[in-house]
């Protein structure tokens, strides 16, 4: 090896704090600890046992569990036999489940005892598997398992300790493969790089102000973009990984309490369980800083100052799939602290400005140019820079379609603000044109959510015989609260355009994905029903 | 440019934050603000105009400042023009200046009106400078200025604002030259790739726990590995830099409640002269908690706990200039919080573990296998990874020799402790650290060599309560020459930097091996009788 060269790899984050923390806890779960040492141990294990069933470079290797050490183990211990993590989405179905471990030809699978109904109906069909490792919770014991399976504690026991991890020849290598969760069509696999995934993975750190005394809690999904970079970027901080196999809001607060945790991430729904959680278990206060980072939608100002008063730090960030999780942050400015909790929330509510590490953000017309910075004239999200994905698996015409230009191409609109932090306006394929304007559904329903009696909304298109298309809005009341469809109209008219305000409101529940966002389309289709949408619609 | 891989260099810094913390103050210096944006336009505006003289791809422009705000545009304007930083050590004599001026084929050079001096003894002799740019603070009138010299302030001013940074197609591309202060012979021009440039500025902040709330004190040269990446890393998470003419106790102390300082870096006598200044100052403690990186030697005991009543928490590291500076840290471990303050500091003296982002770390017999882990057998240290230099410029005999067999050897003893951490036992080439500064032994030794009444002569340290340690030179004298201390000191201040001058001087016969090496340690051991030498002197 050369002496001044190393491809860029997050398996150096664990040999080194094997080395420099060898005693301290690397993983909490259920009351069980496992020290460094032991991660490192048995992520070597992992990657000899792998490497003893056959599985060699670019080999890909499935796994299907919830925020269970196993996890973090695999996303060590895959990429240290040369492999690749495909980590799943479990809140899929079966057939969705069988389509992404056939597309990737995953060799290999990793399964939570949970889990195993999951996959026992497609059994039939995981065409390139030649072997299934079961996780399993110390006692449980489960009414089927996979024919010639085994159990990955005695997969583990037969691997070997002072296995060394291969390193990527080149560490724009692939590392992982992350599945969107496809609201058109299949997923598609995002494939990740060592380098990529070791500079997010420092940029969460540097970010959130992480240190060797961070306790990160796994309220995100590991499955979700590797959990954002933080499997790794934990382990590469010396912190500790408290793992969670469920979100319970009371446990999770008292989890919280007790493991001093000082980090966590999430959807807004997430900081909700929190705020629930800690109401339930009488929490007026955290007795220390946390902090936690939220994605997927804007932090509500409700939200923020439940969070604020409960001694939790928000920090709002943005990204898909594509960018390995965050790819921007609304970094607070200094002089903000100074602003009323609304005034200060309208300004995090924006996605803002590039992640530490991310390099460039831009709002571009069709033609390329970037769009002013006047906050009002619309253009697509794009993002170039080492956070960005290597392409889609196996397929070309897509990632052609994503990447052209020399940009990413998020599929998100947006507008540029004066002080350069970017906000979205909508999804290209959400955006409503009536009469010649855009009207940005996100827009009217962030002015819906200021409305005291309306818990969840979404507004989408319907079709107009004179404007094209107008909005509706769906909408969810508040337990006991009450607002009626004219209140509501108004109540946005009063606030917006009038050409923006929803020319009708539908009050049901909304239907939403595995991963918790509002499936648009689904409404959309209610409103569609027997005329064609126009085409990127 | 492609859309998803950017090469790694620290210009992205000072874009990035320029956008996101335009109105920040990105520097302060003797009561002025620079803001971001203001820091990135005057960097372009440098770029420009270093171009607009001819400066481009690979040139080098060497910069002779203290610690001023026009160093820190020279760290990003340099490169941002294609060009290398080649930022000189202001405490040689004009000698040793020239030589590397020559040696680097510097193009360039941006010289603080204090150091004028120190340039024109040999401004003839300055072979391939084309350009002499002036830093001028305020209302400063120098007596003599060169030729042809332009004033900084109105080279800017021909700048162009709108100037785009050349990023360099390879990331291995150099961005920085250092020179070694030479311990045998002349300097040698450690070469700094953009890539390990912004990983080390990336791992400074990790380690030191840095955020954009960050106050960054300038005790460190700026000429000293680029300041050990701080000059790029400070800029990266959108900290404050506060920049420092000179370091006068008081003053020093005064400024860091002022400015709210959290972090500075620096040898053992800058803490001293913080202590110092505390006292001076009448004050017990900062009001804030504050953070120093100390390297050169190990903190004290008495350093150690001075600083902590002071509110200041000490981390120790070490590297060298072919390192980037810091390349191992000696991480606390949570339970060396409960021992007492002597065993705590003892522990902290060594050395430690690799930098978060330093990958390896090795101590290695002469045949290249590792000591054992046994905190006894000597070997030497040495790093392999990307914070190791890309070579010596114009010295592929020295680079041969330091970056062989898979590592760079540092050319320090040092053992490995059974718990991973190394500890440094003694330089093989017997260098001396005075007041954070190295000096060459053997470059005393032949400048005594060189009097005509010197007939053999070794250099050593011995203690000194302020430097920490200073040389003193052991002589023998020709057989019926005369010579006396003075005269001997005196002549080494003639040639060589001051501080670089034996201290006193030993009249004596020289102790030998039986192969007829001067056994060094057997004067050492005189000079330290009694006291414990410092480790790694």
């Amino acid at each position: 090896m050369q002496s001044n060269y190393t491809p860029l790899t997050p398996q150096s984050f664990l040999r080194r704090n094997a080395r420099v923390y060898p005693g301290k806890t690397a993983m909490v779960y259920e009351g069980r600890a496992t020290s460094y040492a032991a991660f490192y141990d048995r992520a070597r294990r992992l990657a000899s046992a792998l490497k003893g069933i056959g599985i060699g470079l670019e080999d890909k290797v499935a796994v299907l569990t919830p925020n269970v050490p196993a996890h973090l183990e695999c996303d060590f211990g895959i990429p240290m036999a040369g492999a690749v993590i495909v980590a799943v989405n479990y809140r899929l179905n079966a057939q969705e489940i069988a389509f992404i471990i056939n597309h990737c030809d995953a060799k290999a699978l990793v399964v939570d005892w949970e889990f195993l109904p999951l996959i026992q109906p497609v059994m039939g069909e995981l065409k390139a598997i030649e072997k299934i490792v079961v996780v399993r919770d110390p006692g449980v014991k489960t009414p089927w398992q996979p024919q010639g399976s085994v159990d990955y504690e005695a997969f583990l026991a037969g691997g070997d300790p002072a296995c060394e991890g291969i390193l990527p020849a080149d560490e724009n290598q692939t590392i992982a493969i992350n599945y969107t969760s496809g609201t058109t069509g299949n997923p598609k696999g995002v494939m990740y790089t060592h380098r990529s995934a070791y500079l997010n993975a420092a940029c969460d750190l540097l970010q959130m102000n992480m240190s060797a005394d961070s306790v990160y809690l796994w309220t995100l999904p590991m499955f979700h973009c590797n959990g954002w970079c933080y499997t790794w970027g934990v382990t590469a901080i010396g912190g500790t990984h408290v793992c969670l196999r469920k979100i319970v809001p009371k446990e999770v607060v008292t989890l919280m309490v007790e493991q001093k945790v000082t980090h966590f991430c999430g959807a807004p729904i997430v900081l909700r369980a929190v705020a629930d959680g800690a109401a339930e278990a009488g929490l007026k206060r955290f007795p220390h800083k946390v902090k936690v980072s939220v994605a997927a939608a804007p932090p509500s100002p409700a939200v923020i100052e439940a969070m604020l008063s409960l001694n939790v730090d928000v920090v709002h960030v943005y990204g898909l799939t594509e960018t390995y999780g965050p790819t921007t942050v609304c970094e607070v400015q200094p002089e903000w602290r100074n602003l009323g909790s609304a005034e200060l929330a309208r300004r995090m509510a924006r996605q803002g400005v590039p992640y530490l590490l991310s390099e460039d953000l831009g709002v571009l017309h069709p033609d390329g140019r970037p769009v002013p910075a006047d906050g009002n004239t619309l253009g697509e999200v794009c993002m170039k820079g080492n956070i960005v994905m290597q392409g889609y698996y196996k397929n070309p015409q897509a990632t052609a379609e994503a990447l052209r230009d020399g940009w990413f191409h998020s599929g998100d609109l947006g507008v540029l603000h004066p002080d350069g932090y970017i906000e979205l306006r909508d999804r290209a394929k959400d955006i409503i044109i009536s009469g010649g304007e855009n009207i940005s559904t996100i827009e009217v329903e962030n002015t819906l959510y200021a409305h005291p009696a309306v818990q969840d909304v979404a507004v989408v298109s319907k079709p107009d015989e004179k404007w094209g298309e107008v909005p509706v809005a769906f909408v969810t009341l508040r337990e006991g609260a009450q607002a009626g469809e004219e209140e509501l109209i108004a109540f946005v008219r009063e606030r917006l355009a009038h050409y923006k305000a929803p020319k009708a409101v539908v009050f049901q529940t909304l239907p939403r994905t595995s991963t918790g966002k509002v499936q648009k389309y689904v409404l959309r289709d209610q409103m569609w029903a027997g005329q064609a949408k126009r085409i990127g619609g």
